[in-house]
Formats: C-alpha cells, structure tokens, sequence
C-alpha cells in the first residue's frame, strides 16, 4: 500500500481557438486520522507526505501536549486512508479525552454559543524576542521558498511553508494541499528536528486567517511572512501575542503590519 | 453592536524604491457558533456576512437536515463572536446527539483509525442530471462571477462562490474569507430563495478539494466550475456520484475533467 502526491489525469481543454485533450498532473489529497492512545481525534484531508511531521505539529498547535512529551509516531498506510497513531502520557491523555467530552455535551448541557466564542477566541502565548532579520531576507524569502516547493512544481496547486534563519535563507520547507496542514507539518518538521522555531521565521504561500498566527505563535516563532495577505482578526491576534507580520511579501517588497521592529529597514528609508 | 466585513488597517511598505506608509482594507474574519437546539455543533471563521444563509448551507451539506426541515436562524452579533441559533425535527436533533457522542467516545471506546477514514470516505448521494450548458457559458462563468464580488473588489483577498443558470449567467453569490464559507452561504442561499441546485452550475474562485465535491453533492447541483485546479481524490469523487467537473477555468478557456457531458461543445470542436 503507497500513497503518491500526485497523479495524472486527462481532460479535455476548451480553448478559443477549440478543443483538445489535455494531461495535467494533479495534487492527491487522502484522509488522515489523527488517533492518540487508540482514539481518534481528528480525520483531515491532506497531502500524503510527511504524516509524521503533520501528526507532530498538529499536537504541538492544538496545544494537545509540548515536543518533550511526544514520543514516536507510528503511520499506517490502509486503502482508505493514512492513520497516525501517537501515544501522549497519562495526565495529557485526561486532559484530551475531558476536551472530547466537553465539546459532545447532551441536548441543553453542551456549551452554549457564548461559552464557544470565548472558547475560540483564547488568549495566545506571547511570542519570545527571538532573532532579527534585515528587510531583504524578508523580501527575498517568497522567492526563495519557491526552490523548495517541488509538488508544486509539479501540480502548480498546493501550498508551503518554509523557515527562514537569519544569515541561512529559507533551511526546511513542507508542502500541502491545504495551507493549515502545511504549516503544521513544517512545525512538525522542527520539533522532530530539534530546531528552536524561536530563532527564525516562518513563511508562507498562502493568506494569513487567524488560525495561521495561532499556529505559528503556538509553536513559539515570532515572525510570519506571507505571500499574501492578512486578515484583520488575524492582524489583531498578531498584536496581541507580540508576533511581528509581515504580508504581501512579493515582487521584491512586503508590508510590515504588526511588531516590525525585528525587521531592520535602512536608515535611510525611514521617511 | 455590529461586526463589519472589512476593516482598514496602516502598514509599512518595504519596496525596492524604499519604504513609506500604507493603507490596505483588510477582510473582517469572525468566530461563528453554529448552535442546534441549545447546543453548539461547530465553531467557524468566517466572514461576517450572511450569516442566516451559512447556517442553512452548513446544515444542509454536513446532512443534518433537510431544506423543509431547518426553520428560521437566529443571528445574534456577541462581542467576541456571532451565533447562529437552528431548531431541528426531533428525529433530526437525536441523530445529531449521537453523532457528537460518537466522536467523543472514551479512551479505547472511540472509532479506531480505520472505521475513522471509511467514515470520511462515505458515499455521495448521485447528482440529478440538471441542464445542459454551453462551453461558452462555462468560460465565460469565472469573468461573470466577478462583478458579484464586492467584498473581493474592496479587500482582494476572498474568495466567492456563484449559482449559475443556463441563458441567465450569474444569479446568486456569496462571499467569504474562507472557500469552503463561500459555498455553503451560497448553498444555503439558494435554498432560502427556493432555488433548486439541480437546474445550474456552481461556480468558485477557488481550487476543488474533497470537501467541495462534496458539498456540490449534498446540496443536489450537477455541475461544478472552478478557477483552479481540482485534487485527484476530489476528481475521484465527482466521476463516482455524476457530477461534471470543469477546473481552469479562465482566460477564456476551461478544462473538462469527470462527466464532460453536461457541456455543449461545439460539432466542429471534436477533435
């Protein structure tokens, strides 16, 4: 049993000048559950690559249980699907099977729609000082993430997020479809690599929703760059936590939002 | 209180010719509480604008209910959040109750990895056979689609979904932060205007991913138009429940993948 990131398929093109078959190379996308000690959590679509990493980071951004307390991933391939199984200790375990409960309650006892909200809308943790990074390691970071994308060099259709050091470039990228799971498996990625999130800066393909900065400040990284642009609740949470962001990174310039003061411009374009 | 769609929010442009302040007009994104008969179902991000009709589409293409079923939504604008308040049909909020306690079940109890994805694998009800379209209805869909798209001129950064009707082009469309919003408000549009899904097309901005096909599915309509690119599982899903799948779609051109049939191409055309 395999999984492939991509496959072919042939259509036929509706052109103005007619019509003809035409191959494209599509990006896959396989249901992945999500099951820690022998309970399933979550089921979601995403690219079949990198699981481990996916799994990881999925753990650390739900705040499900920190890098420490994670021990190897076990990724089982079946017809249907990609199973990761992962194994928390026993006051996590609690911790997530009251979270399950807490969000079936019965008719009339779950928590009502206010209770939710505040829910959604927690507080983050604020985000360490972490290191500085000169405006054109910024800029440059889109394009240089574009040499670590080679699903989308084939597909032209998923997502990256990629982690820029300071002096380094852009060190580990991870690819998928989706732009939530892709910066959950480059998270992944990091903590399984032993790298600090804090000393970098993440960069992505994709907007900026809410929960991209949730994500990214769960995982203790205090600078985000994207390609395009943020939302305002998302601009607010970036604010709040102290996560320096930076949108509309392309043609060789990005908007400085939220926290710009680890970005140093030039003395001389202070206006 | 009110939650507005946008909100402005000042920058600092970082370009080659050097750095000066800016304004951009950023999308609103909001926590909305989906709230079955006193107890919350889900909780989205989603742009705050037609509330009403994203609770109507999220019950008909999650198969909670049926159109008849779903009786007038409360909205109610909290300060952290919206909640949009359903009542069901007795046997409807049963299954419901269940369906949450099923994914809530005990460490060991829960559904194991595997009964997980066949569960998220289900079968789609087939799609009606509907209207036939012209090719040049279907290229021209995506240029149509954008003169509904207010909040897009405004902030550039959503995405929309739109019902299209054989000779009438555009009908109906909704906008959100989030494509998958976009859908299910135009899908629950269309029911709260009495317009059935099966006599058009629905068209997106966006790529096609499972959830979409899926979505098109449970909400009855045949035919599925996208600006970009599909995902193989989500070509899979359409050529096995029947619907016509048409991707690319720009330039005045479109690609044709599952079920071309539904699109009239021209005699000469057949190569």
């Amino acid at each position: 049993m395999t999984w492939r990131r991509a496959e072919t398929a042939r259509g036929r093109a509706i052109r103005p000048e007619g019509a003809r078959d035409v191959t494209r190379t599509l990006p896959e996308e396989t249901p992945v559950a999500l099951v820690y000690d022998g309970s399933t959590q979550a089921v979601m679509m995403a690219t079949p690559a990198d699981i481990a990493d996916f799994a990881v980071g999925f753990t650390l951004t739900e705040g499900f249980a920190e890098a420490g307390e994670i021990g190897e991933v076990e990724v089982l391939l079946h017809p249907r699907g990609i199973e990761a199984r992962l194994w928390l200790p026993e006051h996590r375990r609690a911790a997530l099977a009251r979270r399950r409960r807490a969000m079936a309650g019965p008719v009339g006892c779950g928590l009502c729609g206010i209770d939710s909200l505040d829910e959604a809308t927690r507080a983050l943790p604020a985000v360490p000082e972490g290191a500085r990074f000169t405006a054109a390691e910024i800029t440059n970071a889109a394009d240089d993430l574009r040499g670590h994308q080679p699903l989308h060099d084939l597909t032209r259709a998923v997502h990256a997020a990629g982690f820029l050091l300071p002096g380094e470039g852009i060190v580990l990228a991870r690819e998928d479809v989706g732009r939530h799971n892709a910066l959950d498996k480059l998270i992944g990625a990091l903590a399984r690599a032993g790298i600090d999130a804090g000393q970098g800066a993440i960069v992505l393909t994709s907007r900026v929703s809410t929960e991209m900065v949730q994500k990214t400040a769960m995982a203790g990284c205090p600078v985000l760059v994207a390609v395009s642009a943020p939302t305002a609740h998302a601009l607010r949470l970036a604010e709040g936590c102290g996560l320096t962001l930076a949108a509309f990174a392309r043609a060789g310039g990005v908007d400085l939002y939220a926290h710009p003061h680890r970005i140093l411009t030039e003395a001389a374009d202070v206006a």
